[in-house]
Parts: C-alpha cells; sequence; structure tokens
C-alpha cells in the first residue's frame, strides 16, 4: 500500500473503536436516530480512509507503472473501482 | 432502538471483524487495489446497517408518534438525517 | 407537492440550462475532465431539490397525516425512498 | 472528449427531456414522492454519464500519457476528481 500506513491504520482503529460504541448503543437500546448519527460518522471515516487509499495509489502506483502494459492494467483497475464509487 | 437487535448486533460484529481484517492487510502492505474493495465493503455494509435502523425508526417511532407534537419532532429528526444522507 | 413550487421550477430550470452547457461542451470536443466536472455540478444541484422536496414532504404530508392509515401509507413510501437513496 | 460523443449527447438529452418532465409535474402539482422519484432517476442518468465519461478518459487520455510530467498532470486532475466523488 502507497498510503501513510501509520495515519491509515491509526483511522481505521478509531472507526473500529466507534463501532464498539455503536453496538454498546445498541446494547443499550439507544434512540434509532443517535445510532443512525454514529454509523454515518463511520461510513464518513472510512470514506475519508478509502480516499486516502485511492490518492496514494494513484500518486504512487499508477504514476510511476513504468510500461504501457503496466499503465494498462492499472488503468482497468481504476475503471473497476470507478464503477463500485459511481454505482 | 426498533429494529431488531440481534441482527443490527450481528451486521456490526461483522463489520469490525472486516475491519480487522483491513488492519491486517494494511500491516502486511498488502496492494492499495485490494484494501480499497475492502473498506467500500464495509461502508457498504454499515450502509445496510443504517438503511435497517432508519426503517424500523419510520415504522415504529415515526407511525406511532401521538401527538401532533411528537410527530413534529420526529420529522425534523428526519428532515436533519436526510440532510445529512443527501449532502 | 409541499415544496416551494417558484424555487424549484428555477432550480430545474438551472439545471436544464447546465445539460445544454454540457451538450455544447461534448459538441466542441472539450476536455474529458472539464464536462465531468460540469456533470457532477448538475447532479449536485439535483441533489438540492430533492432535498427540498422530500423535506417539504415530510414537514407537510407526512407531519400533517391525519390517521394511522395514512401515516403508515407514507411511512412506506418513506421507507421505499430511502431504499433507493441509501443502496 | 474521449469517451463516444454520441451515447454521452444521446444520454444527455435524455437527461434533459427528464428534466421537462419534472418541470411540468411541478406545475401540475403532482405529489412529492413521484416528483422526487423522477429527479433521483435523472442523477442516477447523470451518474452513468459520468462513469462513462471518466473511464473512457482513464482509458484514453491517463493510458496514453506519454511523459512523466503528463502523467503527474493527469493523476493530479484524477485525485482532484476522486476527492470531489468521494467527498
Amino acid at each position: 500500500m502507497m498510503a501513510d500506513e501509520k495515519k491509515i491504520s491509526r483511522m481505521l482503529k478509531t472507526a473500529r473503536g466507534q463501532l464498539d460504541g455503536i453496538l454498546k448503543m445498541v446494547e443499550e437500546d439507544r434512540y434509532c436516530v443517535e445510532i443512525s448519527q454514529q454509523v454515518m460518522a463511520t461510513e464518513a471515516l472510512l470514506n475519508r480512509v478509502n480516499r486516502e487509499i485511492l490518492s496514494a495509489h494513484l500518486r504512487g502506483c499508477v504514476q510511476q507503472a513504468a510500461t504501457a502494459e503496466d499503465r494498462e492494467k492499472k488503468v482497468e483497475e481504476l475503471v473497476a473501482t470507478l464503477d463500485k464509487i459511481l454505482k
């Protein structure tokens, strides 16, 4: 992975901590809307993680692809990723 | 919370397990695109969790709001939730 | 429709004007990234239109649903709408 | 633009026709939920247009970028586009 490993790990651990918190809220039978807000906050954090990973991928793996064949492979992966993101 | 507690807890625990898997992939320096795919899979799962919670909220809390005042409170919460979802 | 008709019509006409502009950019063979940006700007505008319509719907039709039967119908429509938005 | 001009123009014209239909629905004071559904259908169509444009851009402009400098420029544009899509 080209992205800053420490930063990504820290964000993922924060997201995991948030999920633990949400599981506790569910157990405690907290109000639906509060739980929904926390779930959306975790989704937003994972979205930032994904953006970090893909930006670093573009700047690293894609930009430095040396051969036409390697670039084609990278581009097809990006097209597939885009299809998922824009589905 | 109005949603099925067992189902929601199970989905959240699956998401937490996926995050553990992603953290391991990051440690093992796996390929960016594979990590990104797993992050998107977890986001999709949390999106389903949120949908379950909000559907049950609508069918429970909102539908059964007995007074006009209570309905107004619920509606304003839904407008705020919608603003976040459609931002 | 419960939303401000004039405001919604004005926003939709702006979106239509943007689409005319994008069609012209396509004809003129403009750069992909510029066209993509304009398409995303129009999507963002339509997203705001949808938010306006649904907020007014919640505050009007849903809040004022007089009978339990009417509320149930409105809630099921909202669940279906939410399923589309959070797909 | 690298994408198929005829296909993109046809999709954009369909979207424009949908907006005309939505404007008429607004004038005729049709039901909020029906109008919202049509707005979301047009957003989904524009999303497909954007996907077509960006896929063709990746396969054309990006893959064929000959120099390291040109690749860097393309990659920075893609990072900016991704930031908008994943915001």
